[in-house]
């Protein structure tokens, strides 16, 4: 797997992805992008977000927040993007603690190819078998590799044709055939953020399953990168920063050096 | 009264804050939460409050950027947790300074049974007497304790059947009986995040007044020692920094050994 | 041109500021309010702005994330910031990338007398000549000054009565007649703060060309300070904070300075 080249791509190509997202992270979400090679666009009304996608290169729905007309944004812009192939990353912030919640992914996953879904384990989980009440919406499962997991992961990942990211301490990512456990990242990394970087990276490149996990790596190297300036004093505000800042200063040699996956 | 206790029992249970908000603080409410020994869910729309009430286990309704739908998701949410007996925390943000902020304060007191109120000396002098128009939305009385505030706070208390808690230079908490004043703080404090810190101590504890108290010691702590961190080039966002990464660093020991508070 | 009297100015009227805009942005400009010698109010209902408007002293208008109640709070408020003269500034994020942004602009200039229009380069060639599609909505043209631009953008100032700032590595400004190019900032600055700034600035003096001027230049300070403090580890976040706590510590005299502006 090429890191350095599928940076690169993403450095020469500097892509503009829309986010329909939640207003919890879209600051953060922009200050990643303003100067991570990429540029943000954050809509909220369905004919704004449909004129977006067409000149954008890439599109992130996080359901975070929702609200009936963010929900037909959602759509419309999926819409335009499938139209044009350009990719789509969902992420499925709390699904299962909400019918709302449940009943727009499922929208969104019947109406729309989505190129990636990325969510912690529990998130994943409700998906892969409609059941798993997520214990919470940010919480993860702090267990080391779940095998029955990566088994179900698989699975959905062939029913939807979409590639799945599963982040937790060790992140799964699998196209259904291929599977990647990536082991970067710190303890306390909140991946709401991965998402977007993800649009970022995967529409920049051709090789799509590649570029996902050098976008999950280049996260986890990054908050290894923001623990190492914590100070005793800092905290994770102080975290949230720093990682926003190791993004900024990344390059494709980090990338390369540091990233920690293995592909089964 | 057992601060020590009251923080550990926060601790152990590490509740699920929903927090109907004004996206201006969301962001930040987001990021105490996520490592403060509570999780936040944020959330928009009347039917996603609703359900994420019946997996909550306290509600923070902040009134800082109304529209028609969010104040829907404030009364489902509410009329919920009351069912459930979970706790509920007012910010009446900017209450007086437009006629829909003043009404949907109304109409939220009405129809809801409200555990805390936290405003500013002037937001709460508002509700008190119905008159007082707030000089601004952020400003606070900066005078030392003013007796008469303090009477009104307290009559206010008994009729509505609520905590009050007025924050400026010292905090004013009273439940119509007990009055506690807090003196922890540095002079520069933005105090709307404190709600939400309010709602995850007493949605925590059996005694609601106490863990109130528990809850403004904490976060003016927090504040004292993001004051003590600044440098001469810091401002205000360095200080927001500090004092969010302070609520990471938070122990009961801390909280024991600096909380000035004062009860009559 | 007396930029420590009109910073004086500010400093004791401390205005009321509303800012109608879009929720990416919203947490810094909240921020760098707080402190910044103006209290901020955030409003997104239409009854709501209207209401705050008569208790604000300037408005600002930000249609980065636009829907239809947004829009009908802009207009709201912004009839009665117009009947009372208090200053409107327009920032007219990616006017030209969709239809909604560019109707809701020409609604605006229309139902309203706006103060100053701020954006950057592309986005006011977007105004002047209504084709030149800006090339993504964060891009700013890097080039030193255009006098093509500078006779445009005189143009249309004088056609929509209005001043123009537009921002860039050399910001222009420019109500018809005369023509300022300011110089001050860093290369890395977002300028979606500065419109709630300009805002501040001209509620609080007469001259409202004078005090545009001062608020590009005080703001373009702060980036430079902002720069200073960057350690090698630091990014994009470390350097947004840095602004708002430069802005938190200007003084008339750093202001007076510090200042690189020309007028012709």
């Amino acid at each position: 797997m090429n890191l350095y080249k599928i940076f690169e791509n993403l450095r020469n190509k500097r892509p503009l992805i829309q986010n329909i997202t939640n207003y919890v992270t879209s600051n953060d979400c922009a200050n990643i992008f303003f100067f991570f090679l990429a540029s943000p666009v954050m809509t909220d009304d369905p004919k704004d977000s449909k004129d977006i996608a067409y000149i954008s290169d890439g599109l992130t729905i996080n359901i975070g927040t929702l609200n009936e007309k963010t929900i037909d944004s959602m759509i419309s812009a999926g819409i335009v993007s499938n139209k044009l192939e350009h990719p789509i990353v969902l992420d499925p912030v709390g699904v299962g603690a909400s019918s709302l919640r449940t009943q727009t992914v499922n929208r969104i996953i019947e109406n729309l190819r989505v190129t990636v879904i990325r969510g912690n384990v529990s998130e994943i989980r409700f998906l892969a078998n409609g059941s798993d009440r997520p214990n919470g919406v940010d919480s993860s499962d702090k267990n080391e590799i779940c095998y029955e997991n990566v088994e179900l992961f698989k699975k959905l990942s062939s029913r939807l044709g979409t590639i799945i990211v599963a982040t937790s301490t060790v992140d799964i990512i699998t196209d259904g055939n291929k599977v990647c456990f990536c082991k970067n990242g710190s303890s306390y990394m909140e991946k709401c953020q991965l998402s977007s970087v993800i649009s970022a990276f995967i529409s920049s490149n051709d090789l799509t399953f590649d570029a996902t996990v050098a976008a999950v790596c280049s996260y986890g190297i990054c908050g290894e990168i923001a623990k190492s300036r914590m100070s005793k004093a800092d905290g994770n505000s102080s975290y949230r920063n720093y990682i926003i800042d190791a993004m900024f200063n990344l390059t494709p040699e980090i990338l390369e050096k540091e990233a920690k996956y293995e592909i089964r």
